[in-house]
């Protein structure tokens, strides 16, 4: 790779922009609009797609045979989906992080997943990355799903549980946002300890008389029922009976 | 309430010793021995009992008549422990924070909920409270127990899914901490918005093809696999039609 590599950015959204902003200081960018494809450079050493998943194919297939390395941006698509299309050299290239255009982020410590449709090709890919993070990786696609399904888990899920006690608190006239102090020293445990060694709570505990008194108050609520006693026997299952 | 107040903390625990902290500047106080009640002071304003909640009952019957107002700091137990005890004025000062020794604390950020055994009572467990904080509120026993469910949906369970989504990564050599620069802004974002409207991932867009997927993935796994479908039922039982 030259000193200062030519990269075409296609895409509007979200990760396009910040990907244009963390590559404008060590690299030749050309930011290339999606639908019209003007502004690509045909000699550019890579080529990022960042656009929503649905919307890959098509782009794919009006894309002419580029002489650099093409890579998709998206966590849940295969690379499977640069099959048919006129690219030899390709591969996926996944920044682990959600991105909003007003918010800055600090790039160096967001995890690269990166896959090549060969070896080289994922060198290239990978040498891309790490001159904006210090976590690059090499993930397949599999791999790169089972990661989609944990960061589920690990954040739509948890917003959900959030969602969730934010109802329940408002019914009672108490307020979600008294509980944000708990919920980023929560957060912060995790950053020292695994999260088995961080929890805490009445399930863990083996305290089963105030899991009753809960599911009683909870009682007109079935799907808050369900979820309380469905994560609770999920703890106690995990649970190391050493612990107090 | 004189200028400089005398408290009895009765504890040693992580509350005991963060209450011990944040009082230190702008009141006297005792610092006493749960077990032999060494140093407790018969005319103090406030008598704070920060001890294990089983222990409680213990504590409060080995005290003797004190002229001050006496409170527990339990967030799961009742007013209703000091009924049969010689106390006239009590009440409860709850901070709704984990607590650990190691680790200091904002005082000013940590909603207090108090309770006392007539209006006068409460008044002045939550003037203490306030010389600490600025976020201090009355809450009932029953709010409380609903403040205290709130807080295992949204710290205990969420803790949780982080364990599951560790063990399902580590299984693929993946790497739980990859995921945390994720988890924060999953945080950042509820400081500005409300949960529901956070709420990303693919039952919130009604993605039922990744949905089936993932529960293919899922589906060696019994408890995993009851988890992501109960909890996507939940999001999609939520989701405003109008939403991307």
């Amino acid at each position: 790779m030259k000193l200062k590599p030519r990269i075409n950015i296609i895409g509007r959204g979200n990760v396009a922009c910040h990907l244009k902003k963390a590559y404008r200081a060590n690299a030749e960018i050309f930011e290339v609009n999606p639908h019209t494809l003007a502004e690509l450079n045909p000699d550019a050493d890579i080529t990022l797609i960042s656009v929503i998943d649905s919307a890959l194919p098509e782009v794919l297939a009006r894309l002419p045979k580029l002489k650099g390395v093409v890579a998709h941006t998206s966590g849940s698509t295969s690379i499977d989906v640069f099959n048919g299309f006129a690219q030899d050299r390709f591969g996926v290239f996944y920044p682990l992080q959600t991105f909003s255009k007003s918010k800055e982020l600090d790039y160096g410590i967001i995890p690269f997943y990166i896959e090549g449709s060969d070896e080289a090709t994922g060198e290239i890919l990978f040498n891309c990355a790490r001159m904006i993070s210090s976590n690059v990786r090499y993930a397949g696609s599999e791999q790169r799903k089972r990661l989609h399904i944990g960061a589920v888990f690990a954040c739509n899920f948890v917003n959900h549980l959030w969602t969730l006690s934010d109802s329940f608190l408002k019914e009672a006239g108490l307020e979600f946002k008294d509980l944000i102090p708990l919920i980023s020293e929560t957060v912060d445990k995790i950053k020292v300890l695994s999260p088995a060694e961080a929890q805490t709570g009445p399930a863990i505990r083996g305290d089963q008389k105030m899991i009753d008194s809960h599911l009683k108050e909870l009682e007109k609520n079935d799907r808050l029922s369900a979820i309380y006693r469905l994560l609770s026997e999920s703890i106690l299952a995990t649970r190391n009976p050493l612990q107090e």
